[in-house]
C-alpha cells in the first residue's frame, strides 16, 4: 500500500497507530487462547483508548483489565460493566470503587493482604456495598501476590468471602517471562503461572468458597501456552501493539509492531553524523528497556514513512524535545539521506510507556483513511 | 510547620510542589544573575504552567523560553509576549509560529542550518511576516549549534538577517555541565559557555549585524558563573524544583527539592521485605537520571510526609502502576514501618520528566494552604 498523504499533516511529534497490524496482532492471541478453551480478558492500560477497546470488547460484559481507577472510570462511561482493577487495592480507593459498583458496573478488586481485606470488610459494612474481590497469586516471586502452596492464601480466602465481598477469582501474572531468552523457558513460565493458579484454586475451593475465575496472564505466556485446562481467563496488555522489548523476547516480528512516532528532521551535526529529530523523550518516554537484551535500539528504531526500518539505524540519544539519531561513521546512510523536513516513524521501546506520553492518536485505518483515538489520562 | 491534613485528600499518585522551596530557588538564582548584571530567561519546559510562570515573570514582557510551540500558545494565552522557541524550527511549524507573532507576541525561533533559514525566508516572502531569529552556538559538542569560531556561523548570520528576519541574538547551551563532577568543572564549563557565545557574539557583530541578545544557560552553569560580562541573558529551566540529578551534580542539596510525587503504600512482600506503593513509572517517569551517577536513587528517595528522607531507602523499580521499595535486609525500618495506607513522598530523578507525566499539581503554599496548578499538555 503506498503511504497516504495525510500522513504529513498532523503536527509532529505524533503517535500513529497502523490498524491493519492492530487487528491481526489481536486476531493471533485471541485464536490461540480461544483455540486452548479460554478467554482473553484484555488489559487495556497500553492504550487506554474507548476506541482502542472497541477492537477487543465485543459486548458490554466482555471481561477487561485496567491499572487505575481512572480507567475503570472511563471505561464504564465507554459502557463496559465487566472490569478487573488489576492493582492491589489501597482503602482510600474503596469509596472510588463503591461509585462504580453503584453504577452497576461489574468491578472487581485486587488484595493480597489481611490489612485490605479488613479495609474492605469494614467500608462494606458501613456503606452496605459488596466488593467482588481477586486474590493476587505470587507463581514467580515477580512483584505482589501470595504463594499458592501458603498458609496465608486459604487464610486470606476465607477471610474475604462472605465478609463485604465474594471471592470471584484468583489471579496470576508471570512477570518473570518477560526477562525470558528463549521460547522454551516462555513455555515453561506459562505452564508454572497455570500451575500456581490451578493450585491456589484447588485449595481455596477445597474450603467450600466457589472461586469461579482462575486469571493467568502476561504478553510473553499468552502467547506461549500450550494447554489453559480449567484456566478461565488469560490478561495480556501491550499485544495489541507489540514494541522493541516484545521483539528482543521473541515474542512478535519488528513487523508487527503497530505503534510508532511520527516525527520530523530538524538539523543535522556534520561532523559527528548526526541527524535531529523533534521526537526526544517528551514524545518517545525514558524507557531504555531494550538496553538488557539482545539487541539495544536506543530510544527506538528508525524507518520511513512507509514503515520500513533503515537496518541499524536507531534514536541514540534523547533530550526533553530534541532527539539525536547518531549515524555509524561507516553506515551507508549519511546526513544527506535525512534533509530538514523529513518525517520518519520511530518504533518505540516499550509501547505502554511511549502511548502514555500521548493523550490522543492517530490511527492508519486499512483503507487508508484517517481515524483519531483518544486516551484516557490521569488516576 | 505541621504537615497540613489536606496532603491526605488528593488521590494519589499525585505531583505535590512546595512554594517555599520553588521561591527560594527562584530568588537563588536571580540574585545570583542579576548580582553579576545580567538576567534570568527562565526556560519554562519543566512545569509548562502558567500559575508557576508567574513566579517568574514579573511582566508580560518578561524574557521566557520554551521547548515547543504548544508552551508558546499557551504562556501566549496568559500573557506573555516574549518567548523563546528554543529548539531548531521546523519548517512546517513556521505557520503556527506566524500565528503567535501576528496576535502580537514577540516570538523568537532557533536555527543553525542554511535549509532553515532559506525556508523561513520563503515562507517570509510569502506571507508577509518577519520572524526574529536566534542562532544557536555549539559551545561544548553537546547537541546542535554551529561552533563560535566557524565560517558557516557567519554565512548563516548573513544569510538570515535581512531575508524575512531579524538576527535577534545567539544561544548557547553548556548541556555537557550536566555531566560535571566538581564545582570547579561547572565554573569552567560556565566560562567556556560564555566565552563562546562572546566570541560568536564579536564575528557577528562585525558584520555590522547588530545582534543584540547574548544567550548563554543550564542550570549547572546558571548558578556556578562568576561573570557575565555582555551576556544579556541566561536561561534554566530545572532550577525552579530541582531533582537528584541536579543534588549529585553538585547544584542543590536534597532540601532544596520542591517536587515530590505523593503515594499509598499498597501491600508487602514480608520474605522480600519490599514495601508497594502506587507510584510506578507512570507516576515517577521512567527517568533513571541517577544511574550513571555517584549516588543511584533507583526511582527516587522516600520520605515520609513531612518531606523528610529515609535514609537510603529508594524506589528501587516501577512497573506501569506498582512501586516496589526494597529494603535492605539490614536497614533498621522494615515493612512494619509502613503500613498499607502510609502516605508518602517520593523526591524524582529527573523533575522535567516527572512533572510531564502529570496533568495538574498540587502545591503547598509556604501558609499551609492547597493551591492547584495546571500543565500545559501536548506539543
Amino acid at each position: 500500500m503506498t503511504t497516504p498523504r495525510w500522513l504529513n499533516a498532523p503536527e509532529t511529534p505524533y503517535l500513529l497507530i497502523d490498524e491493519s497490524r492492530y487487528v491481526r496482532n489481536i486476531t493471533r492471541l485471541y485464536t490461540h487462547v480461544e483455540g486452548l478453551g479460554s478467554q482473553v480478558r484484555p488489559h487495556l492500560k497500553t492504550l487506554r483508548s474507548p476506541e482502542a477497546a472497541r477492537y477487543l470488547l465485543k459486548h458490554p460484559d466482555s471481561p477487561a483489565t485496567v491499572s487505575t481507577l481512572a480507567e475503570a472510570e472511563g471505561f464504564a462511561d465507554a459502557g463496559y460493566t465487566n472490569i478487573l482493577y488489576a492493582v492491589g487495592i489501597a482503602p482510600h480507593k474503596l469509596a472510588r470503587a463503591a461509585k462504580l459498583i453503584k453504577r452497576g458496573v461489574n468491578l472487581h478488586l485486587l488484595l493480597d493482604t489481611p490489612e485490605q481485606a479488613l479495609a474492605l470488610a469494614d467500608y462494606a459494612r458501613q456503606h452496605e456495598v459488596v466488593f467482588s474481590v481477586f486474590i493476587e497469586v505470587d507463581c514467580d516471586g515477580h512483584r505482589g501476590g501470595l504463594p499458592p502452596d501458603r498458609e496465608a492464601l486459604v487464610a486470606l480466602a476465607r477471610a474475604v468471602h462472605g465478609n463485604g465481598a465474594v471471592l470471584t477469582g484468583l489471579m496470576a501474572h508471570a512477570g518473570e517471562s518477560y526477562g525470558c531468552r528463549t521460547d522454551e523457558a516462555i513455555r515453561q513460565a506459562a505452564q508454572n503461572e497455570c500451575d500456581a493458579i490451578r493450585l491456589a484454586g484447588r485449595r481455596v475451593r477445597e474450603l467450600g468458597i466457589p472461586c469461579p475465575v482462575l486469571s493467568v496472564g502476561a504478553t510473553p505466556t499468552a502467547h506461549f501456552s500450550t494447554e489453559l485446562a480449567g484456566i478461565t481467563e488469560v490478561r495480556a496488555g501491550v499485544f495489541t501493539t507489540f514494541d522493541l522489548v516484545m521483539k528482543n523476547v521473541g515474542v512478535c516480528e519488528i513487523d508487527d509492531i503497530a505503534l510508532s512516532v511520527v516525527t520530523t528532521v530538524t538539523g543535522h551535526n556534520r561532523d559527528k553524523n548526526w541527524v535531529f529529530i523533534d521526537a526526544g523523550w517528551m514524545a518517545m518516554s525514558r524507557d531504555r528497556g531494550t538496553a538488557s537484551q539482545a539487541t539495544d535500539y536506543g530510544y527506538g528504531l528508525v524507518c520511513n514513512m512507509a514503515g520500513q526500518p533503515y537496518d541499524g539505524v536507531c534514536l541514540s540519544i534523547t533530550n526533553q524535545e530534541h532527539g539525536i539519531i547518531a549515524l555509524s561513521a561507516d553506515a551507508s546512510l549519511t546526513t544527506e539521506d535525512f534533509p530538514v523536513g523529513t518525517r520518519l516513524r520511530i518504533l518505540p521501546n516499550h509501547a505502554c510507556a511511549t502511548a502514555a506520553m500521548h493523550s490522543v492518536y492517530q490511527v492508519l485505518m486499512r483503507d487508508g483513511q484517517q481515524r483519531t483515538w483518544n486516551r484516557i489520562t490521569g488516576w
